[in-house]
């Protein structure tokens, strides 16, 4: 493609909506344009990255066996009412009337359509497993959208959903998955990292995400030094902290005390006052659910993990309880909650539910709020003085903490983007829908899904979080908009000539080249260049000409090479064919049939 | 790919929904599924079709030079204020709001989109000219969808937008847009026709559609016998009538006359009683329009083409008066209206435009409504008693009607799918929304534009009005979602293992083969093959087998050949690569450069 012929609108200056490096790049090198909050244009630049990356997806996909489908972006909403998700989903949900004043949304995923299809066009285990994915426009009213594609409110995505007979064959079928999307990431030149992620109140192993590491990622991941344990930071695990895990040594319980406290109401002061460790604390949080109040305790020098408490509580949500219902509930001004003597409801309100972490089972002789203002406990023994429902993992995971999956590791938090998402649904939406299948045995069952996401902006774009310099991205091979940019660097008749032909051999050898024919001066073309993003460039200038070459710069490495210009074409075709040993090395073939496939 | 192993839901019988065989066959064979009024799933059968159509559009748009982009589903009032057609566009644009109650609209075209990227990032005529497009879903809230994806709500359409620095450039663009258009059709295997169309009451040839020819077409299309004369319906026109054309001899001219028809409200109950032809009666018809009222006339034996009607009055639009308006304009009852005496201005309606048929001028001593219930004038000379604003084309062509381009030709009527759309635009849009650019001169100018549209779904189904036969339809290879279906006719180790080779050469040759590797008996392969309507089988049999031959069938001419195991791929290879005579004939190489290509 000539530049001159094409239409890349730079810009100069750093845009003020842009907050962190890759959106400002696909703004300045004119790959993407916003029309409102969260929702943009795609410039050709921009497409091009996006067909790339679609295309890798695709391929991969199909190998395992995938059927592409394509879904309607506005869903009546008579779909989402059978599900259950019409009255829940809130104000994320776009919703709309037509003309006859029915109503419709645009859809956020397609749960139900998908579904739709199979109950009334699958009928027999003999007709499964499936799994349908497409590739559309979405939209989500996201409260705060921002970072470009990153979070926005119209983007893209490949939202996929397989159905199964059984439970183990969505287990195998999700592995088959889980390797196709670490395969498409691979190939997408991304270094990506799968983690656990939180997967409800039902819990297990049954949900990951694809994260790409980055510095600037919006997402903490969690990852053992020693062993192969990940997970995001909603759902990292911690070991259970026994007391010598604490650095403490058992004591004998002493009684119970009730010290005179007042205006104390942060840990450290009560701590220092007691002389005591935060770690002795038992903090007392009080959170609202949909049906009462969920007490959390804690150890003092640790934080609540509210996506484990709601889980642990079965809860609808968990949001921290209001000034007005903590003195209900403890007759105390906030700061002098604690476990010791609370009722086990509250009226006008609900039960009451205290979950502690396990952290907090071995605490003796511990110091808690005496539910009385100005007051607090010390000498507190859980199992003597409260009775938690359960102790269970409550804590969010710090730097450091030892790994729950093997002996001595330690854990390491990263920053991340996620990328791709892949969940055991189970029956949630075939039971609510009457997607049933006939087992062997003629039996009626709700069929079993799987669901498997990525965002294919979100993608392109943390391709640049990860692969970026002062002055612009430098673009992974497989999802660059161009492989290679030719510039000419001078207006010169020879230059000219050269570069041109250059750019037909290219051509002719099917390399999607880049060619900044414009009459600039060479630093806008080399600024022009650097946003443009190419992995590798070709300069074509008078002074490399005099003795027949030109250069060959790795954009990544800063490698400049001087090649004859018979040598260019080869070099070029040897660059783009490189093994697939490094994941941005080139071109490679999809991963082997995995699934379906004969 | 393997039958058993695709998801190809056909149905045994024929939907209640489906009104026309298209539209059957696509559910029949498992290509699309209704969700609600007008809108679709595609099942992977039908994407097939509507990615192989996307990917010619693509192929001959980008080697004429159009760029690529992708432009949001959702877009914000505020552009289509600007372009003011936010409040006259009315039910068909689907409105809705954001969680911050800010309005929005589902896309039904993108000019305020492009127009926006356009004023942003060109500023200069050497940015120009530039064509944009875009493939995506779009929705139209239609009153009465139907026909499938034929007058679908969301619909997948190719729109495209030119910009340039004057008309001449528009001129030669549009041109080489009407050409490329040709040829995206001709090689997606469909016989079109270009027609002129109507382009609003600016008038001029600057608006083109290119026609599917199908007897169960939508459209009426015109075209002359002997000339290249093609227009749609609305904007066909029709030969001055002189009086001899109607064939009657010039008259003297009488006196006016008031005769008393007591309830003769009917051309012919009239003709009848004065005992003349309808073709001297002066037809008066009262629309009412933006401002005031439209008087039509035109002589008996003809109607109103509305189109023409609201184009000559330069009118928002044009729709027949009710009857108390009529009586406020006439002092009449309804079907005694005439041209003689009407007054200029109707008290609270507004002024009265008197617009008449060029075939009305030659009328001498014609017969018309006296404006008083149950009388007529005869005697009625155009120029004598009343006087028109204008004399203009307002007639319906019909049938044999003379041909307005050439000498002798007459016209005939045929039917036809409008699949593509080109129109010069003008600066309707640039104008409203300040998209300048600087010419030559340095002074600033509203851009010029046109628009090309293509409906990428209706493109697929009108492929199968013009191509099926009585059990399912035959598509072009071109876009048929695979080249060639090979059907293993029984379940014998012999017939299995025969057909299993064949699929796995014709995969080595890249053949886009569907293999129905299915246990299921013979008569349901084939009735299935025709429902996904390859063009062409191979049909492997036990019978055949003795003699070590399979069968080759062309869906299109039924043909059937007897191969060689041997010679199977071969003639295979040999039938997907015929030379591009015929237009359904093989791939063809796009269409060589004609705009912006080196």
């Amino acid at each position: 493609m000539r530049w001159s012929r094409y239409f890349i609108p730079t810009l100069r200056e750093d845009p003020a909506e842009a907050e962190i490096v890759s959106h400002k790049f696909l703004l300045r090198g004119g790959y993407i344009r916003q029309v409102a909050r969260g929702i943009y244009d795609y410039l050709p630049l921009g497409l091009r990255v996006i067909r790339k990356i679609e295309s890798i997806v695709r391929e991969e996909l199909n190998a395992v066996g995938c059927h592409e489908v394509l879904l309607p972006v506005v869903i009546p909403a008579e779909l989402w009412q059978e599900s259950g998700r019409w009255p829940v989903y809130g104000k994320e949900l776009l919703r709309l009337r037509d003309r006859n004043d029915r109503e419709f949304c645009i859809g956020p995923t397609h749960e139900e359509l998908i579904t739709d299809i199979v109950r009334r066009d699958i009928r027999s285990y003999r007709d499964l497993p499936r799994n349908f994915y497409q590739i559309h426009t979405k939209f989500r009213d996201e409260i705060r959208p921002r970072f470009g594609l990153m979070r926005g409110r119209e983007f893209i995505m490949k939202d996929g959903y397989s159905f199964h007979p059984s439970y183990k064959d969505l287990d195998d079928h999700y592995e088959v998955m889980r390797r196709a999307y670490i395969q498409i990431f691979a190939r997408c030149g991304l270094a990506t990292r799968v983690v656990e992620a939180d997967s409800g109140p039902i819990g297990g192993t049954s949900s990951h995400e694809v994260v790409v590491l980055a510095e600037t990622g919006e997402d903490a991941i969690v990852s053992c030094e020693q062993c192969e344990y990940a997970a995001n930071m909603e759902k990292a695990e911690t070991k259970i902290q026994r007391t010598e895990d604490r650095g403490q040594k058992t004591e004998k319980p002493k009684k119970l005390e009730k010290i005179h406290t007042p205006g104390m109401k942060s840990i450290e002061e009560v701590s220092k006052f007691l002389k005591s460790e935060p770690s002795q604390m038992i903090k007392t949080l009080i959170y609202l659910r949909d049906d009462g109040l969920v007490v959390a305790l804690i150890s003092g020098d640790r934080e609540i993990n509210e996506v484990k408490l709601k889980n642990a509580a079965k809860a609808q949500f968990v949001v921290l309880a209001d000034e007005k219902t903590i003195r209900q509930l403890t007759n105390a001004n906030v700061g002098f909650a604690g476990p010791v003597g609370l009722p086990k409801e509250v009226k006008g309100i609900g039960k009451v539910t205290v979950i502690a972490d396990r952290g907090v089972e071995p605490i003796v002789n511990g110091n808690t709020g005496a539910n009385e203002t100005d007051y607090h406990l010390t000498g507190v023994c859980p199992g003597r003085d409260f009775h938690p429902e359960a102790y269970v993992d409550l804590a969010i995971v710090r730097e450091n903490d030892s790994c729950p999956c093997c002996k001595n590791g330690k854990l390491k938090i990263q920053r991340g983007i996620e990328v791709g998402h892949i969940f055991k649904l189970g029956t949630k939406y075939s039971a609510a829908m009457k997607a049933h299948f006939l087992d062997e045995g003629g039996k009626e069952q709700p069929i079993i899904m799987g669901t498997y996401g990525i965002g294919i902006g979100r993608t392109a774009q943390a391709a640049i979080e990860q692969n970026y310099k002062e002055k612009g991205m430098v673009w992974p091979l497989p999802i660059a908009p161009f492989s290679v940019e030719l510039i000419s660097l001078s207006a010169e008749e020879e230059v000219r000539k050269t570069a041109d032909q250059i750019y037909k051999e290219l051509m002719d050898q099917k390399v999607d080249v880049l060619f900044d024919d414009r009459e600039e001066r060479a630093g806008v073309k080399f600024a022009d260049g650097d946003l443009v993003g190419a992995p590798f460039q070709v300069l074509v200038g008078a002074k490399g000409l005099k003795e027949g070459k030109v250069e060959l710069k790795n954009r990544k490495t800063g490698v400049v090479e001087k090649l004859s210009l018979r040598a260019v074409g080869e070099a070029i075709s040897g660059l783009l064919c490189t093994p697939p040993s490094t994941p941005c090395g080139g071109l490679q073939t999809p991963s082997q049939t995995l699934l379906h496939q004969g």
